[in-house]
């Protein structure tokens, strides 16, 4: 008998921010595929008596093919077993989902897709960003750093030009690369943005910046996402470390404790955040 | 002593992708406070001990002003209890999240915001269209058909011009207006697209269309979402009641058997779907 291939959103890192259907699944499973982003933590749902494979191709190492990974979780299905396919945040979003979808209808093994929540969202709940407003931005762009080269700068510059707000997964190290690319795709440089390092997790931080100050923002560690627009002024001021104002430059990290019991902070106040 | 808000994203619909940390603040919250959009399988999961109050504002209708939500949110929190605000969705994401932020933060409130699985995941992961895809989509928007109106038309043009998969969310019951408007910022009328019916419920329905074959489609029950973009082609055909080319117009209703159970179908193969 065949097996089935789940592939399953394991959400921003925090385990409680898994869906109830992905818990049960991982600790059901036979069988684990999943990539480096996945966090620690959620591997530790995982039963013990399953397989645990690491199919991550992160940084360009490719220490594994698309196709390697494909027929592994055929052969695992194969075999019978119960095999989730676990991608960071959302498999529909940046995951290849649908190179993986049409491998396994190829192969004829019955699978299922289980949604996550994707890191914008995330990051947009951590921090406090409506990533929609009604008198700021009435729809939102995912999208990635590297599709702003080539054919796709085009598409870049109308996406910026559309008054939505952007998400930028994977900005890569290079900021100042991304600013140059805002700026050319006709966004000004007082425009507001974030840098969040590790949305969700205790080693969350945020950086708010301009686009024009973007360049000189230190480097958090990865995953990080770059949300810009006029909403990231609404931005948790007291994840800051210092109450400055919002074009400045600064950066914080978030305790596991804060941020458990975090208290607003009225931006027209002059009280100390907690921090 | 002061209660909590949280800002609760329900998910889709089916309490299954409802968030761990959303599961547990429902059980143990002392008041909800819930939108008409919120599934009633989800609201029997809140204590029977707990106030339940609905604030949905749907259809124009505005039995509730935004700020009388407010003001019982406020007033529940005072009173000392914690306060569950639950969204269908993604709090941050079309929720208008941003003013109850803005009106927490005044009050000086304690609240803290629970991402959700935003319904176009949920809908892409049900009928298995991947929202990014390396040949064929780079970039993913969310919008509204309310947006399209006035001077977010220019916005909308470039949005649909940016070879980005569109995900419209309350595109309405007059599907040709948003025909007219997709084709009226650029799009051709050959582009796959398909309105998705209660996303992740029992009672789903895909209907596959094109943007002309849009103003003839049947009409859905709400919520709905209109995905556009070649990606559609990609949904999985045994939710088709009949295996038909994607560019002609079919309607299906997946049964909860089948959703449970789904088997994938070969795009290519003779045989019967299951359905």
């Amino acid at each position: 008998m065949k097996g089935k291939v789940y592939l399953v959103g394991a959400g921003p890192g925090d385990p409680d921010l898994l869906t109830v259907k992905a818990l049960r699944l991982l600790r059901t499973a036979e069988a684990v595929l999943y990539d480096d982003l996945v966090a620690p933590e959620i591997l530790t749902l995982v039963s013990p008596a399953a397989q645990l494979h690491n199919v991550g191709k992160r940084c360009g190492k490719k220490r594994i093919l698309q196709d390697e990974i494909n027929f592994l979780m055929i052969a695992l299905a194969e075999s019978g077993l119960q095999v989730v396919r676990l991608k960071s945040g959302d498999p529909m979003v940046f995951g290849r989902a649908g190179e993986e979808i049409e491998f396994l209808r190829r192969a004829r093994i019955p699978f299922e897709i289980v949604p996550g929540v994707t890191s914008a969202l995330a990051a947009a709940a951590a921090t406090q960003i409506p990533l929609t407003h009604r008198r700021l931005s009435s729809s939102l762009v995912l999208l990635t750093a590297h599709q702003a080269a080539g054919s796709e700068a085009a598409n870049w510059s109308k996406l910026a030009a559309s008054g939505s707000t952007l998400v930028i997964y994977m900005p890569g190290k290079n900021y100042g690369e991304v600013s140059a690319k805002l700026l050319g795709a006709g966004l000004t440089a007082d425009r507001a943005c974030a840098i969040i390092s590790r949305a969700s997790s205790a080693q969350q931080q945020i950086h708010r910046t301009t686009i024009g100050g973007l360049s000189s923002a230190p480097h958090l560690p990865a995953p990080t996402l770059l949300v810009v627009g006029e909403v990231v002024r609404f931005a948790d001021r007291s994840l800051d470390r210092f109450l400055v104002p919002a074009t400045s430059d600064h950066q914080i990290a978030i305790s596991p404790l804060l941020s458990k019991f975090r208290f607003p902070v009225n931006p027209e106040s002059d009280e100390e955040p907690f921090a």
